[in-house]
């Protein structure tokens, strides 16, 4: 017999997790963006290195290039589609120990997810931060976030199919959301987060470059050794509190990020 | 109260797992090869299409092509690296429904795992397959294979550092060892597995063309709509069963494979 409060064997936690996959009791959510040459990759001012786009070329399909099978190559950046950015990538986190892709320790792949929702805010302003008054608001309704959390910012932006929409630019810039310079020092200094998710091409906000310090999210995070996730889409399937983020990026030499699949363990209920 | 034997609620599951990550209780294992453009790519015919390397390319480093970043594009094929099979990469799989790595239903990226030790025989014999009499020894040993289990044959061939000792090309072509037919369709038709996983260069044996039906575990696997891993590491550290893989490969639009992290949760006295 085992009260509920103490700790279950890793062997029943493992079993059981594999029994609440099959039944349904757990359900996995696809956080990720289909990996399609049209799908828009960020686009930098031209003087400045670019990010390829996602191309894909057929090798063989069943035909006389390979008669048993299908295959493709491609190509595209390790900040292309559904991302992950590791502390390298930032001049902030240059020096960190374990800063790329291949060196990361790898069960920080797999951590709680607290997803705070401005969709209703950003319905309003393309160019919405985040604050520590959202926070302290999702904290007061769904619990303090816990040390090694990711924060995800909900913003419905993934629901924006087309790539110019999604893209958002005009004459002064790209306009999308994301977290305001306090909000990430508070969850970095005061939260002790993981990293911080969004639903937009970037963690910082389309118009970043104008915070001080410019790009406070690349700046912070990475600066502290945490971690980034871009083009998430299906935020609105996920609890606020609850869920399990699965994020392990390609195992890149020396990697600045990568293309991933992001999965989410959550409650059926939920 | 509750007993050990009756389930637990998804909550519970899933903050059992998130503290006995943060713990220790539970690790977290890499079965991946780092992409570097060193790892050697499958090699077929050369009037057939062929795998593209591993490339990269770098965009920035701190420098005037990107000041306070650092980044790389990159090229590889599906089938690059450690990287997964999906049914429509063979013939056999090519009509089936969900069949690409962008429509696989997402909870089978998480699935107990069943490690086979041929280190041994495959120490003797580079062309070692793996027998029904090997499976059911397994199976005396350490029960039954359960159904939706990914079954992994621990080879050490991962070990072998030097590219052409891995790929292992004769004037007879390439010897590395795989299941043999009898195998592969035991494991499809009467253990329902999810999946095949080897630490060589394919699933198939380096000698599988001379099989019938050539390359067996390509045409019954990806026939009966599974999967199949391919250059995995790390396998000796694994126990022979009760681990959890978490393999989930990019969402390529159509995509017959690709490219992954796979990670594997452990007890930690596993
Ligand atoms: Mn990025
Ligand atoms: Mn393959």
């Amino acid at each position: 017999m085992t009260t509920s409060t103490e700790p279950m064997s890793a062997a029943r936690l493992l079993s059981g997790l594999v029994g609440a996959l099959a039944s349904g009791q757990i359900r996995v959510i696809d956080l990720t963006q289909t990996l399609t040459p049209g799908f828009p990759q960020i686009a930098l001012p031209p003087e400045m290195g670019q990010c390829w786009p996602f191309r894909i070329e057929e090798v063989s399909r069943y035909d006389e290039r390979g008669p048993g099978w299908y295959w493709n190559n491609f190509s595209c950046g390790e900040h292309t589609g559904t991302h992950f950015d590791a502390p390298i990538h930032w001049i902030s986190g240059r020096d960190l120990p374990n800063n790329s892709v291949d060196t990361i320790a790898v069960q920080h792949f797999i951590a709680p997810a607290c997803v705070i929702d401005c969709s209703a805010e950003v319905q309003r302003d393309d160019d919405y931060l985040l604050s520590v008054a959202d926070i302290e608001r999702y904290e007061a309704a769904h619990g303090r976030i816990p040390k090694g959390a990711w924060v995800l910012m909900r913003s419905d932006w993934s629901k924006r199919r087309d790539p110019q929409a999604y893209q958002n630019f005009d004459q002064t810039g790209q306009h999308t959301p994301g977290p305001g310079t306090e909000a990430v020092r508070f969850l970095v200094e005061q939260r002790d987060v993981l990293g911080f998710g969004s639903e937009a091409i970037g963690t910082d906000a389309g118009q970043g470059q104008h915070l001080r310090p410019p790009y406070p999210c690349h700046y912070y995070m990475h600066g502290a050794g945490r971690y980034g996730l871009q083009c998430l889409s299906n935020l609105d399937l996920l609890p606020p509190a609850g869920g399990v983020l699965i994020c392990p990026p390609l195992k890149i030499e020396k990697g600045s990020g990568s293309p991933l699949r992001v999965l989410a363990l959550v409650g059926a209920s939920a």
